[in-house]
């Protein structure tokens, strides 16, 4: 199983990292990038066109101010790409989520939060999942430790305020 | 291969069905509902169930304003989630947007373009692509007819202003 | 007379906090619970549930981001829902304002400002005090403090700047 | 039981009509105003004195652009106010929202949708539901029917795309 | 020569501090008031009815988040107001911006920048000096200082980069 | 008693004329231009200049987009300039309010509501009504009269829905 | 003397042919292509790649929604490269412009107004001018029509208001 | 080879710095002024007059706020100029942008990112080199490093994870 990531700048990295964490504990391989599509984009091209061809399943962007990477990416493959804005020194990331979100018809990119990298992960694993029962075993799991997070949260709420 | 449609509402038709057309084309089974996440949550969890349960491989959910209904889906299910945000009569779909997009760390959507209907079809369709080559195979050749279409009218174009 | 308060995380507790003081001091019974819509749902609804039989008279949920959770809350009762979009790390509260306000026709939530926990709590109170006097008697007394501190402040202004 | 109704202009008479309807359907008496919060403070205030003798148990306040009538309102009374931000000729009502959600402390508005007075009356009857049981029973009645109309509106998709 | 300047809480007196020493620099008596539109309307309304009979020549209202201040006073006066916008713990202004400058027809606002009060102090003497010679010339020598200093920022611009 | 009114272009003269109109009622002589800031810097300069000497006691300038003109008539006066932003093809006139009303501290423009002429004339009449007792008292009365109109108004909405 | 309008697609004719009509009558030799940068990329690149060697001047891009065509053209070329955000069915240009005019460092986008095709044809002529005088030229004459046709819009007016 | 750089206040120095520098790098001779379109009209007309007969190939314009600058330097020449929107203490910048992007025809500036005064200046150096060869030159070496660099980041990004 193989997830690629690419970002498009390494000041980028530490919004990004928290999802190649995310996929390697669910024993995905991961392939880190660091490709601006306004810098490298034959490298990119090149990048895309192996991940056309490795395996790999799911391909997750993320970028800042006028993001054109996720769509650039997602026009040279069919593989899922997911788009992660990132906010910046101003703005707060909308105008990522513009760049990102407001695709044309044929060329989608799955959008997730402002910073949501960590999303970007999970959305990859839940692709995986539709056809590795192990990965979809595994999110299950994920999810039902969240149920009892939660509600221990809420227990302690309660307590807190009786 | 079977992908699941739900809307919010039956105004949102209009806006859905192009996505339908597109599944269809490509043999894709499509289970289609309206199932608003603040009128019929009982009936929407049983439909999402009878989804983790029935080979389903995509859920995309289309709605408005404060639009729910992607993330109430996305809670519960490992399935891909696809969301897509409606423009209303006020606020050209920013609502919907930020109300689909802007998900907690765990719960991912996969958010498209604000009516971009088209593009969460296509979307769904590489989620199965991962795994069905087949399908892989049809991106790749409506991809090479975009690519075709594209060039035609860059050709138009040329002979236009010569 | 009971008062429910729900938030969507742990994260939120500083922001909805006052709120419970403010309900106590007017001798409400304060039902805090920290329940998401997107992790714990059936617990939310079994709670909801049991806030529609307790006597509970108002519900205030409180939320950031995509903001279901008043929604959700809402659609499962005929308690009136006060939402109270809070901000996080980025948007400022916009994404939340716009998750919650926007709610579709026949499941109102009464939103309060960005951050307004206190205002819910007082909305809270109003609404109690539609039928139980010595509540709406309290608010009465409330307005007249705030309006003798007006005052007060008023009359420092006007010293400081004779 | 009783809920006043006011608007800041009859221009906006149209959007605030449904609310007097739904609320009539449930036997509530209705006093509609057309009182201004910069035109007519004088009566308007002397309305909400009434209002605050006359067993009113919400106040309905729809206005657009710099919407300060529901804020006005609720600054004079303890009563429950309920703030429809209207659209306008531009800014699709965005600036009338601001103008209502963002109340200071003390002094809550509980804002429903943009356009949203139907859902000011459900809000109003919900709260009127909190010490009115046969209101309660109502609402639940109308949620019950909102239900099947929305059961029967997926069952029409469900055969429409079969 | 009078000018007023209302403020709606003490919290905002550094942001309209100020537009107080302008005012007083160029000889203007200037009433400071704190008095919330939503907290003190009475007294508002006294301080205006003053304002009307005692020669005032402007008002200044500075408030934030849903700002009626201003508003509210230019309801009843037919004295120029100048709001100012203050921006607040969250969404930069844009909520008092709105609720300041979209007045309805008959009852304008003259509003300034966010945070502008210094420009409300300028306008407000602006008006002062269409009948107060005095006041007019200070203020093109108050322009000309303007002048004189910005010309040697560019001198010091041209010798630093030379 | 003269006021100058300053337009960008031919295009905006539907959304001006009103102000003229009501100036006019009032017995003031209006002197309307059509002056870009971009496109006749000179001839504005000269008028500003004429305006400085002529006994112009406000000057109303109106544009949209970028609209430079209220700013830069303002950087050549003491008049008080009062900006009108103008909505455009697409934006909603958003982007001519923040050209207007962001002005930099020592030139204020008094901005209006977005195509507030009407306001603009009014706000206009004011200043005039600072020196002129006349102007102020037909304030008074116009006040007076949109004081019984919304009386007017109102009484028929309470016979409407008696 | 030559410049490129590259549009992304011919939905976007209409709102691009304009600068085509300018740039002819300058004289300028104008090679306009329909090439997404999401559909064609391969034949983008080699027209940029043409431009590079044919004496193209500057590069006018148009394009809507998540705009990515600007920057990528302008990430393959050092000829000044001129954003053109286009309106589409929602959103207002908005998600255009931000897609286009914040681009990271390094490679630069010339953004101008949304839909502003025509000045985009005038800031490729003003470029064409600083090395062919005879465009300059033209460029002056043309502001002189300008002027004159100001000129006379300004007499019209105060011609129609005397 | 010589280029204009004008920003609105010596406040604004720290962002508008980097460009000088690049532009030095190049060989190119800057003319830095501070020039506020609204202190220092006359002084900024006699420059930008200067910069029409001294050779000067771009005029780089940044302010912030209600930033006229830009607009006003383009209608006074047909020189290109380059606008920087520069971000404030409120609102991020897009007051700025707003003002600067959306100019009417006939007087484009070619806008950059709020803030972007680097890419402002190599803009300039796009427009010189489309006339001076060994600027092109040096622009396509910055490419080549900028592409090096990139492909630097790359290579450690792979090492870091693999």
């Amino acid at each position: 199983m193989r997830v690629a990531i690419i970002m498009g700048s390494t000041s980028d990295l530490n919004k990004v990292e928290p999802a190649v964490g995310i996929l390697k504990e669910y024993g995905v391989q991961v392939d880190v990038r660091c490709l601006s599509a306004h810098r490298v984009h034959t490298e990119l091209s090149e990048f895309i066109e192996e991940c056309n061809h490795n395996g790999c399943e799911a391909i997750i962007a993320a970028a800042g101010m006028a993001a054109a990477l996720p769509g650039v990416v997602a026009s040279q493959t069919v593989i899922p790409v997911i788009g992660v804005p990132l906010s910046g020194a101003v703005l707060d990331g909308m105008d990522a989520l513009m760049s990102i979100v407001q695709m044309p018809s044929g060329i989608p990119v799955a959008t997730v939060a402002i910073n949501g990298a960590k999303n970007a992960a999970y959305l990859a694993l839940q692709i995986l999942g539709t056809s590795h029962p192990e990965i979809k075993e595994k999110l299950w799991e994920h999810r039902q430790k969240m149920h009892e997070d939660a509600k221990k949260s809420n227990e302690e709420m309660i307590a807190k305020f009786k």
